[in-house]
């Protein structure tokens, strides 16, 4: 595989965390042409190390742990923690405080730059008619997009306060293929990730920045216009699959909150209260 | 001709209204490839039926008939009534009570989706030097334009009240090529309004949505990111023929409002009042 | 009564139109103050004229007897047609050919300044927690609000191409009293009324400017900050009638579409079609 | 004490989080004039219940004790969790557990409406030169103020999803009176908070709206004009403790952060982690 | 005279420029309530030095007398330079140049705030009906306006580089009261230039903010929305003066450019080329 | 070489300023293709007037010279002045006292069209992660941007005066090739350039419009959305030398001033005063 961007920066180590999951394993393939070590994290089996690899299992809400994480560490790609919906019980320590104790060990270990996934379900109870910039409120559409949110917000104040920076990537719908029509918008290949991931970790300035994480598909309800510094260009688009995939869905109903909103069938998830 | 639209929805029953119109023509032969039946309406002589088509000559100002054109229709692309400016006398029943009995009967034969041939002169009081985008408030520049301002905010409130959707097209200049230097800014080719019709038609979700009909042109003073949701990619651009224009019109009057205004031409039009 | 605004303007002639309706009545005796002679006109019965006044009973359809009501005038203030929700072909020849008519008469009369009494249901359908400016996209209620959307575009118009200029009123509620909650919101005293009224006409310049018409309540939706150019300043407050208006309406159905309008019950209203 | 709000409504119930912190006790005695039983709950002491009050003390981590506090509540008043900065620890169980839990007891048992303590810390990175409205993106300066920040993204989700309307106050200083050059800018009187608190409880339509909580002070940096459905004036200003202020404070350090923002201090507060 | 401003904050030493002009005179007998020195300056005459000033002549333009009178200075209030319409060749060294030599006086001498009087020509070439905020594009009226958007530019850099503060005041028409109809909406009575000018000195963090001068006259088309941190709050108003100044002039003719916009007779002076 | 505009204008008479300069040298062999006679003025060496050329060395600041330059001239590029950060006293005359020369011989020979060659440092003083479009306050970071910003401010006054169009180029780094990160974001190729300028000038209707200079690059921190009525549409990019820059400068020092503002280095340059 060659590598899907074009710079020439190389860092002496970055961290991956999240590394056992869907787009952490096609990140750490993808992410060793950008450093000299690659450092793996995530509470699941990561395998045995590779050449150029580190592996270091811990759950994120072990501060200790991820305190050593962080160290000797060149910048973050924050992928680690519950990646879809789940009770706010769930969601609490894997996102919300293994967040903070990613930034807390970036800000002890003096790293400046972390790249973070976060969602489009942080603004997913838009309607897919409403065309969103990145600074538009915050509609999250469950408790994963609310531990999104918050780790945003949480971006945005250790970049205030300590001045470390992150690109908060509102990734859509990163996939092999879109699965529904919804995902004609949302989709993002692997190869675009890897061209945001890279651009964010490589941008000069960033401060804190938020984007939307797409292809370039020809039905898009993002605006990415005032994120155009991170140099994130993608080179992929869903229109390819467009037939096939209203082939499968040919109808929306638009009474359905869970087909005409940005955050699709999240918005109906739960209650996950039990009682 | 294939289709310029990657689309695999294909609808049961298609209305298209004004069918013997300039627009009309191209999209009759257009439009069969999405639908089984496309039923043709037009007050001019649409000629006889062709394999798929129904033929239902009415005139816009009969709601009876029209309503009777509404039924058992999937949906709708509503190009009827006059297309230029005209007295208010003659632009009333054609366009404005005409728009209203589209509605009305889409609203009682439950028909959820109106493609909508609203018009760059709802906006022809700006000037060229000012970029709009899709919400800015209306600048009529005659009756026309009146009457297609009032046709979207009729298809604003059958959404709001009754959840009727519709894409409003604010067409440019629809033509074989641009005829002067204005059109270098408005002109859409034919296979983009194609893109366009089918885009409009097959998007989830819409509600109320408005979008310029313009081709990629490099001079534009319209913004349709606020649209992007409708998934309309033009492909062609009036660039090829500015050489050819700019030999036939080298000089804009910057004093003459016909010719620096969005609208052209229009803005000039009238007193149609002969007392 | 002493006059409610400090103006030393005086008009030769002002016209009045639907001067027989409930707001027609207040300004019968309230603009005299301002002119010489007060034209007035209904198609309901004005009684006899009294000093200073002229009456000119017409219906507002009626192009020719339109086009003599506005010879000799200085100024209009256009309250005439339904001013209800009706069916469209009710609304239609009162409210849009009449409007039109007056426009027209007053381009061939050379009349310059024109007050038109627009409404709140221009953007009815937006919710009673949003608040709104003056050139956010209009979402009429129903076909009196489309009606009067459609009166703010003709103003704009003959603005833009004949110097006409226009204040649309967009009233709310200008009663003694207000009756329910949303009335807390949007309504305007009679002496406020003069007042928005009196600077409208006396503004020196307001191409076509749009205000909401209600007085300094506590409670409001709508923000004026883009029209403090006319000088309307209002002097009462729908607070004092709070703790009955509350008492008698103490529930409030957030379900209820009627309820939780600008527009209020209009925004459910009809359908109008008997077939 | 005379009530500082002429509502004429009186709930049934209403249940006031954090009674026994500086603004509960000020609320525990206001707001009985607007309800028939006031239930009280605090993890400090409340003393015993006096007439038409209920008292249950709760540790708002306690899922199963909160949901029993919502029970048979008309609408609560939200001010419950650790009001100042804390390590996030400390922060965690009391403000975002809590409140998810106070969220999800609402949802349970039917509650409709809840005004929430929110925070100028919500926004506090903003520069005391920067006029903010209440829809700019949240810059938090410390862990309260992301605790506050997670708040309001729960109240909109919790109306996004279930229907249950939020006031968001983004509460300044209220205190006796102002006791630095920044509160003559943030200061909130009693009076005028319980007239923030009643209107946010009695306002018809709310949906979750965010508003800030400060009196009428001449200086501010705060842009409530989205908030005027609220009904919410304020009577009280700072300006009469300005000469004092001022004496006690003459000089501003413009190098300062912890002087030059909206936040004050707060943004320089920490690090927590004593590791 | 009592001080209009409440502050109890006093200068060792303000610096006031243009001390011999209307508002300098104005301005010299006010300003020494707030300072133990006030320096004054002009290249007219100043008279002989009362109790509490220093007389310091300079003209403008000349570098190294400005230089001594930005010494030991505590804050400055400029108002130096030619205040009307001149040639640009005049314009050129009192107001651009001299304008440079005050900022480069503050830079040397540690002087950290200044304030500026800008003026309402900045903006002058907006439409009466349109309302401006303090951030749209500038529109220059002529040579003594653009000399005034120079002094704002420089008044930002040196707020951008060397983190000298400025508030610079717009100041629309400082009279004992409004001459004609358009100061209507720009008179600014001389208590509130107090008010404004001493507000400018006080208020905390400035930045460089921009503020329009006018008292809180009903009819206005300028927006302080986003100063409102500076605590300046007119107290007079421009109505009680309404009826003698629309009988002095009942009539504005709208073709005439120097009735219709903001900048008055301004927008048509010139040209000031005699070749 | 080719022509990189498709335009089939042709100017009887074209002024280039400031000819003998890098950008002026590119484009005295460019324009000729766009012109019957191009007139090239510097008040450097010119060498001598090739076919189709006139060469006529002016100091900018002597009026009567820059007067006659103007004489019998159908548009102007005017790129004359000092381009890079001196002294106030030296950028004085050259751009302050020369831009009006050029403005006045314009209006006194009845020339209506300029393209004036503005700068990215009118607005460098923003951070380069702030996308800025064209309507954003000024902020100049330098007596040379200052100038720049006088320029622009100028242009717009004598087209709100005097009809005479102008589009202000702010120009960002047009070299052979990017030199250092920054310049991934501001670079703009010759041929660029060149598609910029003779848009500019054959625009049909500009007023005063404002657009960014740069090519199409990945990286970017400007929004021209606002100028698309002018027709550039870049073809080059720096991504090419992404990767030699990135070699050359791998780290940036987000401390440093002058690395992280659009303006880069020139921030931080001066103070030129020497005393």
């Amino acid at each position: 595989m060659s590598a899907a961007h074009s710079t020439s920066l190389r860092f002496p180590r970055l961290l991956l965390t999240g590394a056992a999951g869907g787009l952490g394993r096609e990140l750490r393939r993808r992410l060793k042409a950008y450093c000299d070590v690659l450092r793996l994290s995530d509470i699941a089996d990561l395998g045995a190390a590779g050449p150029g690899e580190e592996v270091m299992p811990v759950a994120l809400e072990n501060k200790a742990a991820v305190d050593a994480l962080l160290k000797d560490v060149s910048a973050v790609v924050h992928l680690g923690g519950i990646s879809t919906e789940h009770s706010f019980e769930e969601i609490l320590p894997a996102n919300i405080t293994g967040t903070f104790n990613v930034y807390e060990g970036a800000r002890r270990h003096g790293v400046k730059r972390i790249v973070f996934a976060s969602s489009n379900h942080v603004t997913g109870f838009y309607r897919q008619d409403e065309v969103v910039g990145t600074d538009v409120p915050m509609r999250p559409d469950g408790y994963y997009g609310l531990s999104k949110a918050f780790g945003e917000n949480l971006a945005q104040f250790y970049w205030d306060r300590y001045g470390i920076e992150t690109v908060s990537m509102r990734i859509g719908s990163s996939f092999p293929e879109p699965r529904d029509r919804r995902m004609l918008g949302t989709w993002m290949s692997y190869d675009d990730l890897e061209r945001l991931v890279v651009s964010s970790l490589t941008a000069p300035v960033v401060g804190h920045s938020v984007i939307y994480g797409i292809s370039d598909n020809a039905t898009a309800w993002y605006d990415n216009s005032k994120a155009r510094h991170i140099g994130y260009r993608p080179q992929d688009s869903s229109e390819r699959f467009r037939a096939a995939v209203e082939a499968r869905q040919p109808v929306i109903d638009t009474k359905d909150a869970g087909l005409i909103h940005h955050g699709g069938g999240f918005v109906k998830q739960g209650p996950f209260d039990k009682t």
